[in-house]
């Protein structure tokens, strides 16, 4: 496809920038770009995040040094949860069950509920625990040794209730969260639709303003959707028709939709690869009545919306995915072979570094983001946030597969939790944004300064930023450890240079012409640096 | 573990280079492997193969140029067999329901019973087709659509009479052959013991000869044993006690066993991540009498048997995964989003790329290297073929999730075939000698000149080697087609200079005390060498 036909295709869209967050690949022209940079800079209610700065040649150190401190609030939160949802996990999650059933029993989601976890970034006020992206992230490391449960709790509160959380008023969060908080409601995001995919703009479902005013009618279908057969309550996306200075124009609005309007039936689960225990169905909308005020935001606001909802949750994967590597760390470490243990011999180790320096990476990326998101200011993550999916759900795969193969065949057993862990994880690079699409955005995000080019320089661009962040990440990280002189900074010094290394490895590999001075300047700052240097 | 320990850990056996071909990971020291050496220069009957001469600085390039051309009467047993197993492949195997029911179904295992797919490699005096090893790879292209037919195909043919064709006399041939080609009669290879895994030769399962000396009574169990519930002819590896110059010594001996002899008992199916349509269990002995014109072989020559067998069949997951990523490719490439054909964008033109490079690397490999076993002179390909199953493996495993990945949430549904190809695709690197055992194998082959070192460097030049021999099948396949004009050679080319700079930078990324000056200059001569050029 060539570059006109590329600039041909981003003027039918004034809507690009917004697009791609949720997330569109059509390659988008240069004027349609800096239109979307003005409106985000715009919206920075502090400054530039940090790994969009970089693509200025700016290292904004004071956003990503010194690391993240646990603050003791979060700490005495962090010191309650976490050992009776370990406890919960390990005594009474049977996931080769929930797997085998493609089901959570009943008492385990009644225990889920009883933890708080259906409610974790509700405010304490609507009932929540109210945490912090921190200790969420925290938590993430345990809920993530269950898949299933992993992806239950996920549809429900990062982006099934989220839009209510984030955008509705407050007779919709006193209505809606206190039920959803307990779990006594479960939610689901109703976005994709059949033939839509990751062209969430191109959505057919539609919403009809009833004559007298009072509410909607919906009717549609949407797919792929998690609790699509248990959820209660949906946020649903549905296009309407808007009125602006005289012209009419179908945009699309978020809705909360409850199940006991009517109208609303779920088609049978999918038959998944993974996450078995999961309910994924069609969820189809058949003249549902849902009342003016159930409209999340401004009707024909819901891009933003969804836009906003699904980059809130994607720093988690980064805390999720290092709790499961370590797991397999744990299983694995003990087999052994040739009567020694298989961690003595040396290609195993090598298994067992890799693993570990990936989580190590992904834990550094996932707090120092979360850490971020913390402060006050509401700085836009949603570039770290891709990142942390996009480094996670890869490294993750490779990861688990080098896990089974210590085990060998016993590995490739339902008698091991390997395989399954395999099939879990194959859905992270697909969900909650395909990590081609979030390339595609990590790249379009920085390059509106300088380029408009082709997938393939896109996607190493994208590459580069993911480099430098996870770079960023350790190297605070193991800067702080040696700062405070933490007892493992020598073995986290080591996992840096090791991460820093590889990540340089491949930068360097990209052919210089496809980067702009700035980002050039940054590659060659961060280059260099060594822990507590930078 | 240091580099005393190894040397100390080598010299407790002699039998060391044989053990590591079926496989063990000990590390061997100097001495073991120069005796090592001696004795296989000895067996060569031809000369060095092409990898070993590698090592010596040698491009033996009569071996691999011309690229093996298909023989008259090969063209001919190709056409009459391909079109029927294709035909049988598309319309009559249903893979989701062998997957789903974790069985073939009789209909079908008769389907390939006809179609002579049980005695491929028989001679035809044994009622087999007689196939030589190039048609042999070209029909697994077709076999590996199925990978529970695969699998238990393979491991009938590949392994489980294979001891008979290779090593049996006249009268085992002529008692077993008949029925084992024509599928009447399943056969199994017994091996594996719990708790030897790769490191076959610590097996327990014992052999003793009656008093009367006609026959040996088998005690002992072995795990992974595919076709272990159905086999009705076992190839059963089991100690026995050798005589030698006055010395009583524990020898492994190969042993045919029916199930008929009595006393033989399969245990449950394992409960597999994927290949689950192919059964694989324990398999146990108890007092089984076995005639003693039942060996094949030598008593006490076992191992070599065992080790024969199994090299002589890997060579052939080159073809078999090359077929299965053009199913892919094939499947996935009609694909549409955005309104447009998937493969229309950049992003997704890589992964297919990326899969046609890697059925294009594999192909060349696993014919060349068939054609090298066709040849007269029985040269010893256990490297090349070690080779091509690492590189099959491990690409086909990259392949796979790349294919799935192209679908996205489609892919992760038991609708489509991608989730199941991932699944019995995870059994490769595995199966027939793990990839780390058989890395082991081809640098300690080499190695044995100059150096005996830890793992990790054993690792890199076995990489090194898989390059060099990767880069060799592409060059030759394609200066054929150059040299005969075929239609398309330029993209040949193309595929094949794509080949050949990854793996010159993979090369290059070894650090040059890890090479001694023999492989340095081969590394030199074939990273500058093009299509037509070596």
């Amino acid at each position: 496809m060539n570059v006109n036909r590329i600039v041909a295709l981003s003027k039918k869209s004034v809507q690009v920038g917004q697009r791609l967050l949720v997330c569109n690949s059509n390659p988008t022209g240069r004027e349609v770009l800096r239109l979307q940079q003005r409106r985000s800079i715009r919206t920075h209610s502090r400054n530039l995040a940090y790994a969009k700065s970089l693509f200025l040649g700016q290292v904004n150190k004071a956003e990503v040094f010194p690391y993240p401190e646990v603050g003791n609030e979060e700490a005495e939160e962090i010191q309650q949860l976490v050992a009776p949802v370990e406890k919960f996990f390990a005594e009474e999650v049977d996931s080769a069950r929930i797997d085998q059933e493609a089901k959570i029993p009943p008492e385990t989601m009644n225990g889920l509920k009883e933890l708080g976890l259906f409610g974790m970034q509700v405010p304490e006020e609507y009932g929540g625990l109210g945490l912090s992206n921190t200790v969420y992230a925290r938590l993430a490391e345990i809920t993530a040794l269950d898949g299933s449960i992993a992806v239950t709790l996920a549809a429900h509160q990062a982006i099934g209730l989220k839009g209510i959380l984030i955008a509705g008023n407050e007779a919709q969060k006193n209505k809606y969260l206190p039920k959803l908080a307990s779990g006594e409601h479960i939610a689901a995001f109703c976005l994709t639709e059949p033939g839509s995919g990751s062209d969430a703009a191109s959505i057919q479902t539609r919403a009809t303003l009833s004559e007298d005013g009072t509410h909607y009618l919906i009717n549609g279908s949407k797919i792929w959707i998690s609790n699509g057969a248990t959820a209660d309550i949906m946020t649903v996306f549905a296009r309407t028709e808007v009125v602006k200075d005289g012209v009419k124009a179908d945009k699309i609005s978020a809705f909360i939709v409850e199940r006991a309007f009517g109208g609303v039936s779920s088609g049978k689960p999918e038959d998944k690869l993974g996450i078995r225990g999961s309910n994924t169905c069609e969820v189809a909308f058949d003249n549902v009545p849902v009342p003016v005020e159930n409209v999340i935001g401004e009707v024909g606001g819901g891009f933003k919306v969804a836009m906003n909802i699904l980059n809130s949750g994607r720093f988690s994967m980064g805390s999720s995915s290092a709790g499961m590597i370590k797991k397999l760390i744990e299983y694995a470490a003990t087999r052994k072979q040739f009567n020694r243990s298989l961690s003595e011999f040396g290609m195993i180790q090598e298994k067992f570094a890799l693993m570990a320096v990936n989580a190590f990476v992904m834990e550094s990326m996932a707090y120092l983001t979360a850490g971020m998101m913390d402060r006050p200011g509401l700085p836009d993550c949603s570039v770290e946030a891709a990142i942390v999916k996009i480094f996670s759900s890869e490294g993750g795969w490779i990861c688990v597969s080098e896990a089974l193969q210590v085990l060998g065949g016993l590995g490739y057993t339902k008698n091991y939790p390997f395989e399954r862990y395999v099939r879990d994880c194959r859905i992270l690079p697909i969900f909650e944004g395909t990590n081609e699409i979030l390339r595609m955005y990590i790249a379009l995000t920085g390059m509106q300064h300088s380029m408009v080019d082709e997938q393939l320089i896109l996607k190493r661009v994208a590459d580069v930023l993911i480099n430098l962040y996870a770079m960023t990440a350790v190297l605070s990280r193991s800067s702080r450890s040696i700062s405070i002189g933490a007892r493992n900074h020598d073995h986290e010094v080591g996992l840096s240079v090791c991460m820093c290394v590889c990540a340089n490895a491949n930068i360097k590999s990209t052919p210089k012409q496809h980067f702009n001075e700035n980002l050039m300047a940054v590659v060659q700052s961060l280059s260099v640096t060594k822990p507590t240097q930078l």
